[in-house]
């Protein structure tokens, strides 16, 4: 029963739907946006060309673009309710969990009653992520209520930098973040984007679906992994070091985040990309321990496992280097991914069926129903 | 090309993994829930016993129940950080983004920060669900805060009711209640379950899988329909009525809600269940009107499209006769629900691998870079 197998196995290689937004591991250098290879995006484009490129469908000319930054740039300001409540959210809360939150109770205060207003509703979260996350952490963490009507910044990267560190950022952080969120900004059916799917397919609302999604970016096994990566290496002080560190959890079998892809065979695209901005912050800042550190890490992987960096191993120290605290990794993630999530829920809602699989049973047989009294 | 129709078409027929929890169409009155009837269950269980078999796996005895019973009971009060977040949200918000955003809004103070914290993270929501929509409904329209740490009923449904009317409720309303909770429970693959896997299976907390999959019931071609349903029949005085306009739909091929299913094909075994409290209620409030056009609607679209009514045609007239406002009809199906979603990310935790299907491109080929300067 080959139905049982694929099912059982997460549903690999098995279609679920189409889309015209993304190809992984079939042409160019195995990643593109709309026909788009991956590396010309991240090395030409600035972030706001690419979600304009997904979501509005192609490459904005001059005066689009203008006009998509400037539309994005005065929908920052957060509404006092939705500041309130991430005024509730303890320190200690996990960020992914106040993302989720942000991206559900905005919904609630601006709510997205028809379809046509799905483009403006995602430009809306595009604007406001950044701000969810930093108001809630500098608030939470420094006691201070920035002010998110920020317009120093006219990228969504820049922004966050900013609302973050209180400071203008450089241009080499500027340029990193805007290759970073281009780079995670959309990788087909993966486990979020499914999730968005499946939501959409009920016909719920834009802000259920990113909210879903947010919710399985979060799990260690999709989103968290930059960060867990963050943590394997931070203690690791020489290439030395990590060699033996690597080699002693590969015997123990442990799980060593960063490497490997469910889709990817030989190499992630995504790698090269990151690693050359990676060096680049190491050499600004004067690194002489972590960068070194990930090359050891990636290259004992790939001798003793033939396992390859994914786009999250190189992230950890890149991130590190602008000193973006380990924990607001996966939010970035998020920042970005919005512009595939919206991108997805769109081309369902276009062309939907209800997503409603079956399952195979195993579960017992009829059961005679027995009263209270009479169970064991 | 097998895949393309399997998956173009919402992934209907094809497997995505295994359940002990449920089977939908195949044996008895055709639900079972852990191979126990629907009808039997229905007939005489409380909702508690139900949510006990789907959670902890079998039906309890007296000692489990009680004890079962008086856990639930003791986790009804709010917390603050909960309770002022259901404050800052307006009386014309949609009560499933308030459900979702309440279950979110638990996930940041009581962080399910291991998989072991699982079944008391579920009993704690089982708990509070009716406590997060009735004190934002309460709060919102009457602008009265209630003590949700009302210990006078017994039981989820009672104490609903309790939470919403302010008045003890009859014997005969905690009967309907527990029918339609059991009647709701669980349901295999339906694409709220089939959400909360996907979350699941990325690892995820649980609290991001139940919100999401409320993200997804809000949807109206899910949860919606008892709502839809009610929406159609409350202004139609008599049952001729009811049947020129059902005619005049059916001629303009409108979507008539709370018929037909996804995977039962001759009937739904719970819409007897449910008409029949329909029928008592109707005869309780002495009315005269909505239950006998439910009547007839039913028989027209028998007549008319050998359609049948699924659970939620009777379920419109049965919340009504009970005075519960039709925008909270699709919460209380959360409150339900919850236990079969929770049953399905524990069985997803107990043998996972990240759900991960592939697309179907159909796209653009490859598309040369152009710089912003040279696009048209």
């Amino acid at each position: 029963m080959p139905n049982q197998i694929l099912g059982g196995a997460g549903l690999r290689g098995q279609s679920a739907g189409t889309t015209a937004l993304c190809t992984v591991g079939k042409s160019g250098t195995g990643l593109t946006y709309r026909g788009y290879d991956i590396t010309d995006l991240a090395h030409h484009a600035e972030f706001e060309e690419v979600a304009h490129l997904l979501l509005v469908g192609h490459l904005p000319n001059q005066t689009e673009f203008n006009a998509y930054k400037t539309r994005l740039i005065g929908l920052r300001g957060l509404p006092d309710a939705l500041k309130q409540t991430l005024e509730l959210i303890p320190a200690d809360a996990h960020p992914m969990d106040v993302m989720r939150t942000g991206c559900s109770v905005l919904g609630n205060l601006e709510q997205e009653t028809d379809f046509t207003q799905q483009q403006a509703a995602t430009e809306r979260m595009l604007a406001l992520f950044p701000a969810i996350i930093c108001y809630w952490y500098r608030f939470s963490h420094d006691g201070v209520r920035i002010d998110t009507f920020d317009q120093s910044e006219d990228s969504i990267g820049g922004y966050f930098l900013k609302l973050l560190t209180d400071k203008a950022p450089s241009e080499l952080h500027k340029k990193v973040m805007h290759c970073s969120l281009i780079l995670y900004a959309e990788h087909e059916f993966n486990a979020s984007t499914f999730t968005a799917r499946v939501c959409a397919s009920t016909l719920s609302d834009i802000h259920s679906c990113i909210t879903a999604a947010i919710g399985s970016l979060r799990g260690p096994l999709h989103g968290g992994a930059n960060e867990a990566a963050m943590e394997m290496i931070q203690d690791w002080k020489t290439p030395e070091e990590a060699e033996v560190n690597i080699l002693k959890m590969l015997e123990n079998k442990d799980k060593i985040m960063g490497f490997g892809h469910a889709i990817y065979r030989e190499s992630d695209p995504r790698n090269a990309l990151i690693k050359e901005w990676s060096k680049k912050l190491s050499e600004a800042v004067g690194d002489t321990q972590l960068y070194v550190v990930s090359e050891r890490v990636e290259a004992v992987m790939k001798r003793e496992k033939d396992l390859f960096c994914n786009a999250d191993f190189f992230h950890a120290s890149a991130y590190h280097f602008m000193d973006i605290p380990t924990k607001l990794f996966t939010p970035i993630f998020v920042m970005s991914r919005l512009t595939g999530w919206a991108a997805h829920v769109f081309e369902q809602r276009a062309n939907n069926r209800i997503i409603r699989p079956s399952a195979d049973y195993e579960g017992p047989e009829h059961q005679e129903w027995l009263p209270i009294s009479q169970r064991a």
